[in-house]
């Protein structure tokens, strides 16, 4: 499989000095709850590994098992398990908090650690002589809800021994969260590529059409067995009231959900991916940037796709505006350039 | 101007689970003193901004000027007036040293302030509750470097005077900066884009083909008058000598030229640029990769273009094969993919 076989359009472009300095290409696809497709730009039947960007479909179990409120888990902690945050104190205290409801505490994580991403919060940790663990991993939201949902799966065992080694796809941990992805997608995964993700979880290769398919489905809660679709809007609930926890300070995707509320569920995922629910439209968005390497890209053309589906105004406009071409500085705070999509969102190659 | 009106070869691939799961385009030249091209794949006429990769190019005048010689600059300052460095303390101590000979301090500095890029190093600072100056920016080699030069062309008056404002394009300091750039790449300035670099100073977009002659013109001094001859000889040295200084702990160029010495000269600059001068081959090789971004794809690219020019054995094919297929771990130190040029170097579209 070679992704040089079909060009993909240009969907972001990085300006300088009046002159294009960098392009990337990528993939779109929009499709509704009953698998329509609104737009599709580029391949999207190719199976691509949807990495963080699918923490959502990965949550479910976590409710819709009975587990999150059996635990009596917050907007907060629910919305952290979604989430790929910046090891804010908050982050770190949320994750804490939910293992300890879980009865156990960091030493289960598997995720691996590392500093935050978040600049000011790696710096204070660094002032205090202190180094990350693996609360301050991005995913260590994420992998509480993947132990809090081992509470509602152990038995009434021995609860450290029964989540040690969670992160395998054959734990029965893994096997809920891979169940929930096949449900929500309609994407049989054993059809396509299994690779491993940072956090060390399976990450399984989907066609962009049936990532979309899943976020509509999430957003309309159709399509989805009755504890899930219960879980998708608990979810979204919960996402929509703490925004701040499933990114973090001056993040893309908190700052699209600080401002657009219950109106638009969206996640960025490692190399270029990027999904969203809108429920207003029915609408599932997929995105994947061929070059992936880091998001700037992704958040730019679902920033112009959010633009061209909502057609916003006010402030609503204003923020997508700001995102949708964003502004590049130097170090001296100097306007140097910008990143934006093409006029219409594509430039074919 | 359209970057997506030529697809261009792939160039590296990012694979995982089996799967290519990205992957990055670009263009890339090799060409000899007398401008015979000996590979051009994709298009290598195309003006583009080098960035930070012709800092050599830029420091050819401190050297040519006799100011270097005049205020006793060691190796290790001229190879940090060619750098792109993490900010370690020796980079740090080396552009204050420098500043110290010119008679002035940071204060004259006008690249702005950033965290080191070494992250070690900044979380030094951090624990130390320091911020970041000038002397921590990337740069701040090659403007102590300019800064230098001014010595050679301020007539003797108030030098802190006559440096204000030296990042301008019509500073004679900067002027001095173009034209060498204009002299070895060949290229006229005036036919193309002229933007703004990230350390404040003009950046003037050139063919892939005319970056990769000057470099070759760097290794091999031919094509250059005398005293950028001279001048290309003593960086070449210099770097040669101190490769710590050009990049720091672990970055890609400074560990090809700890293993390589005398024999390649490669320097990265933003958005996807790689240039490198090669004198055993009397080559120059200019890289940009259509995604910019960061410098993974490039410092790949230009590892897989350096073994199949320099057909390396021993120590000098290890290391390249370790660059060229660069093994992706995970937060764990799991091995989750690699990131490596296609068979041949070149996958089209």
């Amino acid at each position: 499989m070679n992704l040089s076989a079909t060009p993909h359009p240009v969907l972001v472009q990085a300006w300088r000095g009046g002159i294009v300095e960098s392009a990337h290409r990528g993939a779109l696809a929009v499709v509704d709850a009953d698998g329509h497709v609104h737009t599709a730009w580029g391949d999207i039947d190719r199976p691509i590994f949807p990495r963080s960007a699918v923490k959502v479909l990965q949550a479910l179990p976590l409710v819709a098992s009975g587990a999150a409120e059996r635990l009596g888990l917050s907007d907060e902690e629910l919305a952290l398990a979604c989430a790929s945050h910046g090891g804010e104190p908050a982050h770190v205290a949320a994750a804490a908090a939910m293992l300890a409801k879980a009865g156990v505490d960091a030493s289960v994580l598997e995720c691996g650690a590392h500093w935050p991403y978040h600049e000011g919060s790696a710096r204070d940790l660094a002032r205090r002589g202190e180094a990350p663990s693996a609360l301050h991993n991005n995913c260590s939201g994420k992998h509480a809800g993947f132990v809090c949902l081992g509470c509602a799966l152990d038995g009434g065992g021995d609860r450290r021994a029964f989540l040690r080694g969670y992160v395998e796809p054959d734990h029965p941990v893994m096997r809920e969260v891979s169940a929930s992805l096949q449900d929500t997608t309609g994407w049989d995964l054993t059809r396509s590529a299994r690779g491993t993700d940072g956090c060390s979880i399976p990450t399984h290769a989907i066609p962009l059409r049936h990532l979309a398919l899943a976020f509509a489905r999430v957003a309309t809660e159709q399509g989805l067995a009755p504890c899930a679709a219960g879980a998708a809007r608990r979810l979204r609930e919960a996402v929509a009231r703490a925004p701040h926890m499933v990114g973090g300070s001056g993040r893309f995707d908190t700052r699209v959900m600080q401002q657009f509320g219950a109106r638009v569920f969206c996640k960025v995922g490692a190399e270029g991916v990027h999904c969203a629910a809108l429920p207003t439209l029915g609408l599932g968005v997929a995105i994947k940037m061929d070059d992936g390497n880091n998001s700037r890209a992704c958040e730019v053309a679902l920033a112009a796709a959010l633009q061209r589906l909502l057609q916003p105004s006010g402030a609503d406009a204003e923020l997508l505006d700001t995102l949708a071409d964003l502004t590049l500085r130097n170090w001296n705070g100097r306007v140097v350039g910008r990143l934006a999509a093409p006029p219409g969102g594509r430039a074919d190659p």
